[in-house]
């Protein structure tokens, strides 16, 4: 095993490990787009700066997470084929690349101009366009490139997570040393049903912000699909299955998955309304903005509602424009006082609560249990 | 093996094989999408429904082809793991879904409102905005729908050619009944690099049409990838490695590929401008009024220019607007006038010519020999 396939031994060791998966990745497979034309390794690149200088890899820590719930389970079964450490790692790092996929496209979709503090995929290729002088609509142009990346993206996933790589790749670039394992077909089940919900998800939010759906239920149908099967259930899954988990441990893990997902969301929901923005990198009361239909405040209108149907049309008119610091406070205060808030609060709490229970009684080793436990403090405590 | 699972004798077969193959995938996974929510089902749905009304299967055929081929050398290796006539159809099918994902979004970056004489994704998915009488803008509704739905196809296209079905699909729906065969390692590097060639040379035609580049290598370096390795030379390949074919009959192929894959452009674009309508189902002049930047229309500039560059303006004038149909005449006259109709005839004979005699010389059964070269003739001689 050379030095690119060093295997994490704890958590915190997943993002350089993965990291370093995927820049191995991309020394195959960009010069592979460059050799179509340089304007296609260039928007190669794109996609893999995208990624290089991505998030926190909460996905791939997670899926890291359940390989290592799987090899510490006393009732572990053979996988056939047998997965090894750097498999396992390959399918966390391929995560980042649905990811990257699922980003790109979602801000086509929300107009948005930046993430992160960098221009997105579509407004770059955009100004590229203008920079060039190149004739057309650049925000057009922007969009159709942003498509094309975001499947590019999609497609090197799947190259990825099966350990291919393209016929034609320079023969010197890295590769491993051994050659990675076919998927077991119960993991490729799960990678299909992931990519499926998370798309499915994502259709569905869609189709609720158009058609008005306000419903607390709408809001975390989304949650469940969009959010939590995909950036803990499934991701814990997948990493199980690599390492043979017996199915009372995938049980207890995707209900982990379930309550920590949807803790994780509620946390961002009031991130996106009382969240610092020198902490989110957001603006303040971004989902207001945004006229995001989240749990909180799709909970907020309900309670108003309930309460007194002016305090709801009070918290509409405060959704979906722009809003001056004392309309962000108002509306602050709207669901706050409404109840809606110390709600959400008290669901993470039950969640942070159910998933930890979970984690105590399952039959996992002691430092991935705790390792677990501090992740889910983590993520429900988080200010960013 | 169930009647599902009904393997073509000969290539005339394979649409319909394929077509089986691709209705049991679906039933399988929209089941999934729908229990996400009922109108992730719809647009699953909508995705399987492009993928049935779809064209002519050339992609599967090739691929079966390239099986066939590889089957008959009498030079032929083992595959690891081997692959079934199952295994191989099942890669032919997928092939489809990669072409729904390319079709799906191109006609996003096209702006195209039919397809196959009904409504593109994202104007069927725009229709029941407006519909449903829904907020916002139904257009913008229309284009993030079919960016999500190019998506599933994708990621389903991946799902299929691996034989993975989504975890919590109906047990009850059909699957095979043997279990499929993981791709050998040399297979998936085909597919890794067939999928980054079209998504490269997708990239590279929008980027020649807002450059302005009309130069006659630009338009044959897009055809090299968007078209020749996607439909024909790559296909080919996948289906003669997962036969185990040896490295000289691959090489035959993909220089066959490479042949009838420029070829079939080149004909395609003389019927983009010369074709019936009648019988091609696309408006007359239908390359002209888009202004795309055919090898054709390439040459007949580069030739006017050589001749008489108030020639090449007169041409220029007739591209990219709504045009009369004196004017298609005009336009038509001019390419034929400057000899780059005759030019693209003698091309496309040669490229015919060169891809018969190959295939008349490579060491591959007396039967499949025969389809390939009728194959040949029918698509550098087809009128739609």
């Amino acid at each position: 095993m050379t030095s690119t396939e060093h295997v994490p031994a704890s958590l915190s060791e997943v993002p350089t490990a993965a990291g370093r998966v995927l820049d191995d990745f991309f020394a195959r497979t960009v010069p592979v787009a460059t050799a179509i034309a340089p304007v296609v390794g260039d928007a190669a690149g794109l996609v893999a700066d995208f990624v290089r200088t991505g998030g926190k890899r909460v996905r791939p820590t997670f899926a890291y997470a359940g390989w290592l719930c799987g090899l510490s389970s006393p009732h572990r079964r053979p996988t056939v084929p047998d997965q090894s450490p750097a498999d396992a790692l390959r399918v966390c790092a391929a995560l980042e690349l649905v990811q990257a996929c699922a980003l790109i496209h979602d801000d086509i979709i929300d107009h948005s101009d930046t993430r992160r503090g960098r221009p997105t995929v579509h407004r770059a290729i955009e100004r590229h366009h203008r920079r060039e002088g190149w004739s057309g609509d650049a925000a057009d142009h922007g969009i159709a490139g942003a498509v094309l990346c975001g499947d590019l993206a999609l497609a090197w996933a799947d190259d990825l997570v099966h350990g291919h790589t393209p016929a034609g790749a320079d023969p010197a670039a890295p590769t491993p040393t051994t050659p990675p394992s076919p998927l077991p077909a119960e993991v490729g089940a799960v990678w299909a049903a992931m990519r499926t919900e998370v798309l499915g998800g994502q259709f569905l939010d869609i189709v609720n912000e158009v058609s008005g759906d306000e419903t607390v239920e709408s809001a975390y149908r989304v949650m469940e699909f969009k959010t939590a099967a995909y950036t803990v259930a499934r991701p814990l899954e997948l990493g199980a299955r690599m390492a043979g988990a017996p199915d009372t441990l995938i049980a207890e893990l995707r209900s982990v998955g379930h309550d920590l997902g949807i803790a994780f969301q509620l946390r961002d929901d009031l991130l996106g309304v009382f969240g610092d923005p020198e902490r989110t990198g957001k603006p303040s009361g971004d989902d207001l903005v945004e006229g995001k239909r989240t749990a909180l405040i799709a909970l907020g209108l309900q309670r108003a509602t309930d309460r007194d149907p002016t305090l709801a049309t009070a918290l509409r008119g405060l959704l979906g424009r722009a809003l001056d610091d004392d309309e962000v406070a108002r509306a602050r205060a709207l669901l706050t006082d409404v109840g809606a808030v110390d709600e959400i609060e008290h669901r993470i709490t039950g969640l942070h609560a159910s998933a930890v229970a979970t984690l105590t009684a399952a039959q996992i080793g002691a430092g991935i249990r705790a390792d677990l436990i501090a992740m889910a403090d983590r993520i429900t405590h988080r200010e960013s």
